[in-house]
């Protein structure tokens, strides 16, 4: 892993799912879950947790970039806009700092819309613990 | 909602749920979900994702305190000390700056294990537009 290495995954959250995240965190605001209730707010449908939508950052750094043996330090997250089910979106990884020493990085993380507007952004850092343990 | 506002939320969450957040989000890191692997690295047995612990924060935020209407603009994690299955814990809310023109917020967010120490911390804004729309 090295600085400016990337990783984009693609992805999108069906209604499903959604309620499968409210069900498990026991987080079941209505304008997730209730098309009528999102009507009546400034959102219109309902819109995915921001957490399910930072829980692919968690994703995809435990398991494919970089993938077992990742211990997550911190993440920052700025919620910029709306993310809606059932649309696609991008999530935007990239490496910005390595301290090669202490096994840590840094990486920027982005969830990008269809009209390439950032929806979510932030930084992570990681360990590899799989060079250590 | 005043500066020194605190609410308190007990919980922990069994593997099953730890499951189910694997399921639905796709991070299904073996540190989380199998014991014989758990007990080969340094955490010796299965830990919560840490965006499960996050997600009670926004459980918290946008069904108890403050509740319906909250709009979540940023949270930062530092994950500090790994949170086990089926452990207690207290996630501690403490309002640390309010903007009253703005209808925000600025709320400290601390889970701590049962010898009292920070498992998580970090911080949270939020909006309210209970108030706005």
């Amino acid at each position: 892993m090295k600085v400016g290495d990337q990783y984009i995954h693609e992805f999108q959250f069906t209604q499903d799912q959604v309620q499968g995240f409210a069900d498990v965190t026991g987080d079941n605001n209505p304008v997730h879950l209730d098309a009528d209730y999102a009507a009546t707010t400034m959102f219109k449908r309902p819109i995915v947790h921001g957490m399910l939508g930072a829980s692919l950052f968690s994703k995809v750094f435990g398991t494919i970039f970089p993938g077992e043996g990742t211990i997550y330090l911190n993440q920052s997250l700025n919620f910029m806009k709306p993310m809606y089910v059932e649309e696609a979106y991008q999530a935007v990884f990239e490496v910005k700092e390595v301290n090669a020493e202490k096994h840590r990085a840094i990486i920027t993380t982005t969830i990008l819309n269809a009209e390439g507007k950032a929806a979510v952004t932030g930084e992570a850092t990681l360990m590899n613990t799989a060079v250590i343990v």
